[in-house]
């Protein structure tokens, strides 16, 4: 059966390129980057090569790059680090509703460990609303996360404009963005828009998984999270995983080249998607924001009167994968969808809705058949629903 | 240039079914194994063989085994997780002297927050001596960790003996064991040992970089290290690395077929070299345990008068790759060679020393020629370094 893969935000089909390159590095350059001879020297290129890709496209020094095992962890390093940082200054912390677990969980943790957590308000889309976070940065802030691009809403952040309130306000305070939707799917300038840390997670663009980074503004000192042999400058022990690396930096260089170009394919599928899914199914309601105003490759659409659950199963039926909620382990919905929950969606709503992401890999052709499907799957199951 | 790799205690060179598992999970099973569709099941049925045949080498329960980013992620997960299992119990901390920076650096971090950590006595060659540890162990000991096979000399602890020490003394207290040079290289029986926690890489036994696993006793509740999606049963959290997975089953599943045919090779292996190389540089020492009590796959020999930094980059010009230290990122002999300095040698003893570490894929042709190289290459050295 033909497959229609419109689950790219829970992960991607790794590019041809990336797995070449991931063979090529697994076969010939199999040494340990420490190792002092050539086999060493050879598969340390691999990651000098991965950085640089990296760092031209952040627009920052390759030094502020560090490779972990992916976006979670990068994203509990960056919080663990800049409270240990901060923790003479304070034990507040601001965040928003609808972060994802690795945010979410470990602010949990941090809360049983006296931290006070915060959240700043958002508008009826999910995007946080700047004077909120104005009125409630602190001087004993230590820590400001938000996730750029909602996983499962795709509502953008207004990054640049957060993190100069942060830091008018409280320059000691730590901006850390989860990036792992919107990285290396849109342009990304940390240095501007006064980010300390940033997560990203190479799966989601079509990279492998088990590889993620973390950059690290340059000149802040944070502790390492996992300890070790001192790989990448002491950041991140543990040997490199050379042919992740090698994989996200070909990953990165296929996105980033005419990165405009692909975001704007990607909006111009998402726009067919809905408006082909409006006239089969003229209810379907967006959750989040306009489909014009959010990330490219993500649509969360409600279907009032369908459970996404069944949904799933019956698209699946046409090789056609899509999610309800995110990936994540839980069973329960507030916990699979924390960002819908945060709009406000109550259990019926957020059990009616589907999200639709979507990458560079798709077709307008699988726009249409998808609409077609719904067309004929959503009536089916609203009679089985309403009988 | 032939090349003749006898650095497998850094890192091996992945097996071809190995490339072969990973290349068929990136290419077909590229979903996401949380995904509620048929892309997440494919996936998952990935991990859960890999799982089952981890568990089945260890004899144990398949739920028991964590997939973490590799070796060192394992360590300080069980580390951290044990000390604040038993942090009601107290403080004290038991290890061994020449540990791998994956848990001297941990426990360095863990004395900076308060505990105590100290030494078991080891003998001449490296080997804990069970009495000591008998003598150590206190109401208040929350932990004890070794390394199974030291990865610099390969000395083999007597796992069984000290954790039948270990619970006498004090059930409480957590035995954690880095089996990272032991796993799938010998049958290992955490049961029977009474280990807690053990930590495993695969790129050392001919898998990928970038994946290992811990296993955690069977109901033994240890707190999660990186938090998020809650993958893993909540242990560790992160879309789960399939390929690496994959691929570490795949490994594990090649080296434990005929396990004890396997070690038996390498062992001839080594005691081959260790013969030819006598015969070669009568002088040569061996560190650590003799040649027939250590691990198979590791051979720690010193050449009094030649620079093992020199010695290195010699053997490289023949092709043959080994290792002077371990494979960490230090500078500093001292830091490079943990397990030299705990023997108590002296900084020019430890430049001397180069350590050859074998493998299944070595043959008894590759240690005449190391022999031979070495004929050649020492007296040289030791001309320069004598004038």
């Amino acid at each position: 059966m033909k497959e229609i893969y419109l689950d790219n935000g829970a992960t991607t089909k790794p590019a041809d390129s990336v797995i070449r390159k991931m063979t090529e590095t697994l076969e010939v350059a199999y040494g340990n980057p420490s190792s002092l001879h050539r086999k060493g020297s050879q598969a340390e290129a691999y990651i000098i090569e991965a950085r640089k890709i990296i760092a031209d496209y952040l627009r920052v020094d390759p030094g502020t790059i560090t490779f972990t095992s992916g976006g979670t962890e990068s994203t509990n390093t960056a919080i663990r680090g800049a409270v240990i940082k901060n923790r003479r200054i304070g034990k507040h912390i601001l965040t928003a509703k609808g972060e994802h677990p690795a945010t979410s969980e470990t602010l949990k943790r941090l809360a049983e460990e006296g931290f006070e957590i915060e959240y700043v308000d958002i508008d009826r889309t999910g995007r946080v609303i700047p004077e909120s976070l104005r009125d409630k940065v602190r001087p004993d802030t230590v820590l400001f996360t938000c996730l750029h691009v909602n996983n499962e809403t795709g509502v953008i952040q207004p990054a640049g404009e957060l993190g100069r309130i942060l830091k008018e306000k409280n320059p000691n305070a730590l901006f850390h963005l989860d990036a792992v939707q919107s990285f290396a799917k849109m342009p990304l300038r940390p240095v501007e828009w006064k980010v300390d840390t940033l997560s990203a997670s190479a799966h989601k663009f079509h990279g492998p998984k088990g590889i993620g980074c973390l950059y690290i503004r340059r000149g802040l000192q944070i502790v390492p999270f996992i300890n070790g042999g001192g790989q990448e400058k002491h950041m991140r022990s543990g040997t490199e995983n050379v042919p992740g690396i090698a994989g996200m930096g070909e990953a990165v260089r296929t996105a980033v080249t005419d990165i405009s170009a692909h975001e704007a394919y990607v909006k111009s599928l998402k726009m067919a998607l809905y408006q082909a899914v409006l006239e089969a199914v003229p209810d379907a309601a967006v959750n989040g924001p306009a489909p014009e105003d959010g990330a490219a490759h993500v649509l969360n659409l409600r279907f009032p009167g369908v459970r996404s659950e069944v949904l799933v199963h019956s698209l699946e039926d046409y090789g056609i994968y899509v999610s309800s909620g995110s990936a994540c382990a839980s069973n329960k919905p507030e916990e699979r969808s924390p960002a819908l929950s945060a709009l406000g969606l109550g259990r019926t709503e957020m059990d009616e809705s589907v999200r639709f992401s979507l990458s560079v890999m798709n077709t307008q052709e699988e726009m249409r058949e998808t609409a077609d499907a719904l067309r004929e799957i959503v009536p089916k199951l609203r009679r089985y629903t309403r009988r």
